[in-house]
Parts: structure tokens; sequence; C-alpha cells
């Protein structure tokens, strides 16, 4: 099949043509579909239902060290759920944070107790003439929202599939003690589903900030999210806080996590890794913000995954779920869009999304084109910074949340969409 | 019996050679006794039990809007929590907003968005030279804990048993523009019992503050926590945001409440509740800092109380529990320390707390001497601001989570310590 590149203008207008009716064809079934959310499905979450009844009203809800998880207490979270989560994040359970039901929520206080009341000490960043935050781009939109909040400047980071362009963060961090921050999804980053080279992660591990108060958000969502039973070597990433304190530079990272992708998202727990010199700055201002988290639910957490290995059974199931979905795409894509010769897409092996990458200039109206057609995607730009795609390229694609049916659908309408937009854009 | 006013010389000083050796007798007992904490105790625990098998895993996890609960999203809460709140704090459904499990949390957050954001377009409080608070004394210690955090200055007011000085408080609301709130709690209040007057609330109703800023952090925490079955007419409180918006003055007020200490404390919901236009300012704010809150025990909390009226009948089997607990520090306080004319205690109908005013100058004394026999109170001074109580008189006796039969020792030295203190600084 001729790429698009090498179609004459004829050849062009005839595909245009043909386009334009698959569309009109399309406009009649009134579709109502959406692809735009990074939701579990109704399917994966059936899967945690007897966690509803692992803990009922006949249960002991006394901790092995005597704490009642009925009363308060217990700020940084029961022993019990400290060292569950400690064998998923990899880190000594002293170095352990449970919190509420939302890791977005702990990365939020984090960078609001630097604002406020400076970290370790130093300057509240509310109080220096610029903060800056490094953002790999394409990233995950919540993070840069934050950002947006506190008038914190975001400086896009190029990400390619071993991680961000770590010669541009070297140079930023260790020159522009403004810097502060740079948000991280080291494992199947959204939405491209890259994981972090052990190489990248060791420049991290060595970076000389200028600021002392530099942290590296590392917010592992996916660090279980296999979409396949045996994960490449690649899908193993160093664990940072470890390799930094073997370099002598354990304070440099925030490691965030939670169990809201594994269970019911919303209803999880979620907690926070650093070293014993941030754990100590951070306990002395959360134990003013609340008494303590949910413990019952931590308890819950507990008795349902028992372990590490409990909770790898677990994502083994949702992997069956969603591999079909994102296998879709994949096929989709290759048997479609493979002559186009100016669109790109990723393969991620685990996560939550797709990433497209469009011809330049046209990723805002293949979202436009298929919300006309009832296909709901999310807004182009999205993970970028400030909602500005500096190429109008990238769009998000989130395939778990549809049924298999749905997502046939949507994908036959963004596949005709995407050659649509790019033929109108050739001829043009 | 003579009051201790009216002892001799040498009266006193035979009282004090026999309290002595009633205090040797008490340290050989060899204690450990807490009475320091406002936690519900085991048999009230007990009495949620139900709350763990309300939802199991065969529940519909769906609300009637269709929202499943069990995945993200739904910020500000189901509407089915929402509306049970929503007769509990006597609100309307659309100025309820539900939490996590901590309207402590709650109120930081609500400082921590005026801190640095403002309050509906006032600049953020961070950008002030000085931020005042009033402080209703004695009082809450983690109310005054979270001023100390952001560096608020915090000014007494003193209380009666009708409220505030509102004098005082109208004063300084009015002239003031950097007195930007006061700290409330109107029913029951910590650690007196007091609860306001319809002229005090009318009063706060009216306010006109210099700053537009200003808000009345209204904690409501013991609504409903009654010790006896028929409240009388001064425990039931006017709503103070129907009164404010009767009045057109509906922005002044954030209202708090929380279900921490009518089921399970730290496993609960918490809400606040305000007017329009702060509620559209707050989850302007609140949806950068998370996706939602837990839904599932949203869910689990309205199966288990229904309504107002399930929540109402079960705070009565908290009142059998505790009612006997407060009578016995009444009673002791009565038959013991009524010949001891510089002290005082206050006897409330509700809440979690009996204030004691122990002569002047001596509450640490007697706070210290009690921990010498084994027996934990709250520290001295810990609900001033600063921990300063400027007469070094009050201390906070929390009945509540002791067995009624610790209660009765922890109180046998209590008083013994009182009379003791009282007894060497009237000889001093």
């Amino acid at each position: 099949m001729k790429k698009y590149s090498e179609l004459t203008k004829e050849e062009l207008k005839n595909l245009k043509t043909q386009l334009e009716k698959e569309i009109q064809e399309l406009k009649l079934l009134n579709l109502n579909l959406d692809m735009s959310r990074g939701k579990p499905c109704k399917e994966q979450l059936d899967l945690s239902m007897d966690l509803m009844s692992v803990l009922d009203k006949n249960s002991n809800l006394i901790c092995k060290d005597g704490t009642d998880c009925r009363n308060y207490g217990q700020l940084g979270g029961i022993e019990e759920a400290r060292e569950l989560l400690a064998t998923f994040m990899e880190n000594k359970v002293e170095n352990i944070l449970i919190y509420g039901n939302s890791s977005l929520n702990v990365m939020y206080t984090m960078i609001m107790q630097a604002w406020v009341f400076g970290i370790m000490g130093s300057t509240p960043w509310s109080k220096l003439p610029k903060v800056k935050f490094l953002c790999p781009v394409p990233g995950y939109d919540r993070h840069f929202a934050i950002c947006e909040e506190f008038g914190i400047e975001m400086i896009n980071i190029p990400m390619s599939e071993t991680g961000p362009n770590m010669d541009l963060v070297e140079k930023l961090v260790s020159e522009d003690d403004s810097v502060k921050g740079i948000w991280c999804v080291p494992k199947y980053s959204n939405p491209d589903g890259y994981t972090y080279s052990d190489e990248t992660i060791k420049r991290f591990v060595h970076l000389k900030p200028k600021a002392s108060d530099f942290r590296i958000f590392w917010d592992n969502a996916y660090t279980v999210h296999h979409l396949y039973e045996e994960p490449e070597k690649r899908d193993h990433i160093l664990e940072i806080l470890t390799e930094c304190e073997k370099v002598g530079n354990p304070d440099i990272v925030y490691k965030f996590a939670s169990t809201s992708k594994i269970c019911f998202p919303g209803s999880g727990i979620a907690s926070l890794a650093a070293s014993d010199n941030n754990i100590k700055d951070i306990r002395k201002h959360l134990k003013i913000q609340t008494i303590g988290y949910d413990k019952v639910n931590e308890l819950r957490h507990v008795h349902y995954f028992k372990n590490l290995q409990g909770i790898k059974a677990h994502m083994l199931k949702h992997a069956t779920i969603l591999r079909p979905k994102f296998e879709l795409v994949f096929n989709t894509f290759d048997k479609e869009l493979s002559n186009i010769d100016m669109v790109r897409w990723t393969k991620p092996r685990g996560g939550y999304f797709i990433s497209f990458y469009a011809m330049h200039g046209t990723a805002k109206d293949i979202v436009a084109k298929c919300k006309e057609l009832g296909v709901k995607l999310t807004d182009a730009g999205a993970s970028y910074p400030y909602h500005k795609d500096p190429d109008d390229s990238n769009i998000r694609v989130a395939p778990t949340y549809p049924s298999i049916n749905d997502l046939e659908v949507a994908l036959k309408v963004f596949v005709t969409v995407v050659k649509y937009v790019t033929v109108e854009k050739l001829f043009a």
C-alpha cells in the first residue's frame, strides 16, 4: 500500500472523497462513546468485590501492635499496611507513610507543604520570586494542573522511549536554583507508556541540583500494571530511593504509590516513600493536618491482598481484561494507519494509555471531528503544561474503560478521522 | 464542712500532713491510667460493628444517579451522602461537600486554601504582613495548632456559659482587617461543654467584619452528642448558615461536621457546609487537590444510618455508655471538692470533655503530680493558644475512654492531688 507521502494530488483527492463518504456514514450511527478516561472498566472493578467482605462485623479490628483500627491515632498508617506497601514499593517500612485514598492528593500535599513551609528548613516556595518544575512531555495532566494552580512555571522536557531528556534535566537542575522539582511517571508513563531505562534512573540518582529543596516527584502509578504475564526485563525499573541512598543522595526523591488502579479507584490507600530526613520533615507537618487516615480501610487492604504475591496475582486478572483492549488498538492502528507515514503511536506493555502522534497541526482537528461523530477523546494538548502541545500532535488514547465492542467502533471512527484529517491537511 | 478559704494556718497544716499520707498511699498503687484523650471507649466502638457488614461483596455499589462508587469521580461526594449530611447539618444539599475521614483536615484545607490562594478573590493570606485569628479560650488544641503552624497570630477571647465574649469579638472583627477568622465549637464546646446561646449566634450572624475574607470556622463537632435522652432547649442551637442567609451575610461562615465520634473515629466521613459562593470557590481548588474521596465509605455510612433518625437513635446508645462516666466525675467533684472555694468545674450535658478550673497557678502542678501517681491528664495549658493558660488554671478532663472502674481510681487520685496542691499553695 502506498505511503501517504507518496500519493499524488489526484490520489489524495479521490481518497478525500471516499473518506468524506465514510465519515458521513459514521455520522448516521449517532454514536456516544468515550475513550477519554483512564478509568478501570466494570469487569475490572468486579474483580475486587471480595474486598467488601474481607472484614465484617465479626472481624478483629485490632492490629498486631494493639492499635484499635476503629479509634483515633496512628498517623502514618498501621504497621501491617506499611509493611504491605513497603514490599510493594521496595522500600523499608520506616520510610513509608500511608495516607488517604488518593496519591494525587499526597503529591498536592507535598507541593503545598513546600510552598507554605519549605522543605527541611528551606525558604517556603511562596516566598521565592519564581518556582519552576520540569515536566516531561507528554505527561499527566493532573500533575501539571497542580503546578498551574500554584503558579509554578512549567518547563517542557521531551520524552523518549528511555525516559526524559536527561541532558536537559541535568543542565536545568544544576544551573537554576528556581528549579524545584520534576514530575516523573517512571514506568509505563502516562500517556506514552514508556519505562525509564536504568541509565536514565542512574542519571536521576546522581543529579546535583543547585536547589537543596529540589525533589524528584516519582509517581510510580503503574508499578505492577503489566499487560503481559511475563514482563520484559526493561519493564522492571531500578528502585530509585535505594539507589539514591547508595550514592549519598537519599533526600532528592519523593516516591508515590496507591492501590487505586489495583482494587477500587477512590477507595484505596495511598502511600509515600522517602528518606529518613524527609519522613521526619513531612511528619512534623502531617500531624497538624490530621489525626490519622482511615485505618479500617488500611486493614481491609492488608487482609485482602495479604502480601505482594497477592497483589501480583490480582494484577494478572486485570491484565487478562486489559490486554485484548490494548491489542485491539495496536492491531487496528497497524492495519489501518501503517501507510500514513506522518503519524505514529506507542505500544506499551503496561499502564493505562497509548500515545498517538498525529501529523503535526492536526490533533485538535482529529479530536474535534471524533467528538462530532460521537466519540469522546481526551482533549488534544491535555498532556502538556498549560494544555499547549507545541506540535498539536499528541492524542492520549485510553482503551481501558469502554467494552471491547464499543472500543472497536470507537477505533473505527478514530482511524477514519485520522485518515480524513491527515488527507485534508496534505491536500490543503 | 469548712471552706478552704476559712481554714486556719493550723488546720491547713494538718490537712497537708493528712493529704501527704494519702498521696503516699496512692503512689504505692503503681497506677497507669489515662484521662487525657477525647477518644471513644471500646464499648462505644463496638456499637458500630454492623457498619462493617452493611455492604459486602454482593452489594450494589451503584448510586441512584448511576455513579459507580467503586470508580473514580464525583468530587464533593455522592448524592446520597450529601443528602444524609444535609439533614444532619440542617443545610441544603447543594451547600454540602463530602470530604475524607477527617473534619480537622477539612478545616486545615480551608486555612491552607486561604493562605495560598485567598478566599473568593481576596489576597492570599501568605502575602499579608499579618493574619490573626480569634480563639475562644479554653478551646480545641488542634485548632490552635493549625494557626501556630501557619504563623497566624492568635488572640484569646474569654468563653462564658453563653459562648465567646461577643463584645470583644465584634470590636476586633470590625476594627482590624488582619483578623481573618474565629474558631467556634458552638455546641458542648471543647473543653468547657458550653453551648452558644441564640443571642450569641445572632451576634455572629450579624458580624460586619472589616476583612471581606473573614470566616467563622464553625466546628459543630458535637451536634448530636447529647448525654441525656431529652436535650434541654438550650442544647439546640440556631443553624448559623440559614440565619446568615436570612440577613444577607451568607458567605461569612464555614461549617464543619463529621461522623467520627458517631461511628468509627478515623474511618468516618467529613463534610463542609457553606454558601453557594463559598462552595463554588472551594470546588475550584478542590478539583486540583484530588479526583474524589472514598465513595464506597460514603455509601457504607448511608446504608448504615439511613437517615437522621438513624443517627440520633445511634447516639442514644453512646449516651447510655457515656452518661455514667460524666456523672461519676460530677458526683466525685461535688462530693470531694465542694468545700474548695477556689476551684470550679463545668457540667456539660453533652460532648466529650469537662473543664476543671483549679486555683490559679496550680494547674501545671496538679497535672504533674497526677502523672507522678500514674494518672495521665491532658497537659495544663493545652486548651490555650501557644499552650499558655494565663491563669494556669484550666485542666481538660476527658472521661470517655477509661472504663468506669479506671475512671473511679483516676478521679480518686485527681481529687486528692487537687486538694493537696491547693493546700500547698494556700500554705505557701
